[in-house]
């Protein structure tokens, strides 16, 4: 139950570069250091070697990462896991997203409430939904999604959520909205990347919610040099600012 | 089904003060304003004021900080969404953990492996496994937990785990044992808070595992006042080191 | 010449506290761990320990940590050395700064422009001057400084500054001003707490300079324990945002 | 007097980018824009527009990111301005420096030492030498500089020292070095990139010196847009440690 099975999603690892693929025998994949026939990797073992790669699991860093096509800017982990905490998602979570984007932080949902809740993520643009779609078929669990191509200014068909996010430019003039499909009391999260956002943010949220949370994550990596430790050189500096209310 | 029932876990929130408990008829709660009869919230909608309060279900960040019995240092949750992410969890999956400490990393993990996961969690120390055991207990899904008070040299009677996590301060001895009971390129995390442990830690995982990361996550929050929009005064600088390897 | 003399600044130095006192033979000066006959310091070599302090020339960072009088918020070190090379000071440097506040960064400024430099300082709280006024007297160059009580809209004596330096909350509304009295293409810094006066800042400075810089810097201290190396729990989350143009 | 002369140094500022150089009538200078003739900036008022270009007097941050010759790595001015204070320089400090590398902390001593300082700053690479002593007499006093192309194990001529600054590799065997060419009590810094050197240099130095601190630096950039008001996305995440005693 650890070997490599046909339709596996699998990480191509080496030290220079990830791949992540579907393990479809009839094909093979080409990376930087030549091809690779598919049907070779049934039946190894995840974590053995093959010629000059590792073949891993993916966790979903890696398929945010590397797997994911991306027509947009992907949430990061380092907010999503936050995200998933702030939203207190758990097996059977009803949550509204909106937009969809590349489906990243949709996979980090879809983990995250298990096989008895639902996702409803909207998203207006035909082409970034389309895209996600093909993303979450691919990583995701499929059927506790409901996607739709649809402003949410022309309605949102479910209510009673247990939790729902935001990320899109004029997110703010739909906290009313929210407010109302919204369990009482339940969850509102956002990501906006400038300052100003967040001001209109906190000024539309004092009317509608309470217990506003601002926050900001830093992820710092360093060199696995065991005899000389240091962070690496160049680091993210910026993503997004994270807004929370109930 | 959103309203305040008997037994549930809630969070009485005030501007100043949180507080979590257990809704029990028979009993009352005091918090610095005050004393509550908690029958009297039975009933009421999840977001609703009462007397000077708002009572929120709660979410793993304010059982962290406001309800978790405390023994021992805890992980926060800028942490544990980041780990949970890296350890690739998911409804089914099987850990292992080592030590319990608070349970706070655990509540984390009972959360991300659903209904069908299994968590297995060490503890040496009494004191911090019974504290542990009471904190899950009240806050986690107890039925989808197996609690040691064991070290782990002691040997372990599970095995083929798809991920481990450990947290004691000799837990660099116990790498070639964790190797022995994950799957073979199942991921493994630790955290620490000095640099000196990390260059331990990368200097045995090097011959044991691969794919080494270290990072550090730097939470910093914001004042939530729109026309003078700052980061806080003062933020929390450093709570331990995050490695991973598979 | 390494010997403490009558009306010296000397820094006193505990593990625990610090103190600075100028060395006035005539009198004592009490710490949290008794007295000291100020008298008894005097020929005794810096560096050296007496009872159980050590006394040794103060830095700016001491003087402004332990030894000044503070009416206002001071600018740290952290920002006071980077703002000192962003505005080109050097010796001859004549500087503008209003508001003096505690005198602080006037220190710093007095310490770059040198013999030949001269500050023009600028505070319209009397007693804020007034204490500035004693602070830059007992710890600065007092010769090279002109210090005014006095709103900059009433007018300001001098022109040709070869740098200027504004922190006060209507700054912005004087950049037409700065803009007067500074050489053509001198530099002009601001510090500012929050994010909405920068964009304020922004807009007026885009109107009358240019190559406009705005950052922050944060000051990580590590625990001095060479086996147990790592960060301090707690750090200074925000001081103020720089603003520089020119 | 401000008006650019010839043998002036000048920074001719573009939007995408910079340029240091001497105004040599004699020759001209090539941008990426094109060719300049600098004779015909003489004469021209500093800050003033010529063709494409502006044209102003350089701080220190211009010099050492865009005019100085590096053959090594360069230290930042966040790091430069804070080391300056921690080291306690004003107008007539004597101070020891090794290496020199590029000569870019020296120019920042050389302007807080003053016009009655002196800097001592060792070498012992050639290369890095005759490059330093290039850079410091194009952009220094070289008056106030005794440079040496010797390796401090050697012996170093002159003592009582008001301060010491090391970067180099195996700076923490010159330790009880250093404590005997400083005057009692005089502060020494260091920079250095990895955690196993500061673990080792706290060892060294709690046997010589006291009051050790160790901390980092990091300074973040905003998008200056007053509308859109953000971090850029990406920072340096390290440069080094600093690490001082007395």
């Amino acid at each position: 139950m650890n070997k490599i099975k046909e339709n596996d999603i699998i990480l191509i690892h080496t030290p220079r570069k990830r791949y992540i693929t579907r393990v479809e025998s009839g094909k093979s994949f080409s990376t930087h250091v030549g091809n690779i026939l598919l049907k070779d990797l049934v039946g190894l073992e995840y974590g053995s070697a093959f010629e000059s790669y590792f073949i891993y699991r993916p966790d979903l860093n890696d398929i945010i990462l590397h797997g994911l096509k991306r027509k947009t800017q992907v949430i990061y982990p380092k907010e999503a896991g936050y995200i998933v905490t702030k939203l207190n998602l758990k097996n059977g979570s009803k949550v509204f997203e909106c937009g969809t984007g590349n489906g990243a932080l949709s996979l980090f949902f879809l983990r995250a409430i298990g096989p008895d809740g639902m996702l409803y993520t909207y998203e207006k643009e035909e082409e970034f939904h389309l895209n996600a779609k093909k993303n979450i078929e691919m990583f995701g669990q499929f059927q506790n999604v409901k996607m739709f191509r649809q402003e949410i200014g022309q309605g949102i068909e479910e209510k009673d959520f247990d939790a729902a996010f935001l990320d899109f430019r004029d997110s703010c003039q739909y906290l009313p909205l929210m407010k109302s499909i919204l369990k009482p009391g339940a969850p509102l999260g956002m990501i906006m990347p400038t300052t100003n956002q967040i001001s209109l943010a906190i000024r539309v949220l004092e009317r509608y919610f309470k217990d506003i949370e601002i926050i900001e994550i830093m992820l710092r990596k360093y060199k696995a040099n065991p005899d000389r430790l240091r962070p690496e050189d160049i680091m993210v500096g910026h993503t997004g600012y994270l807004v929370f209310a109930r």
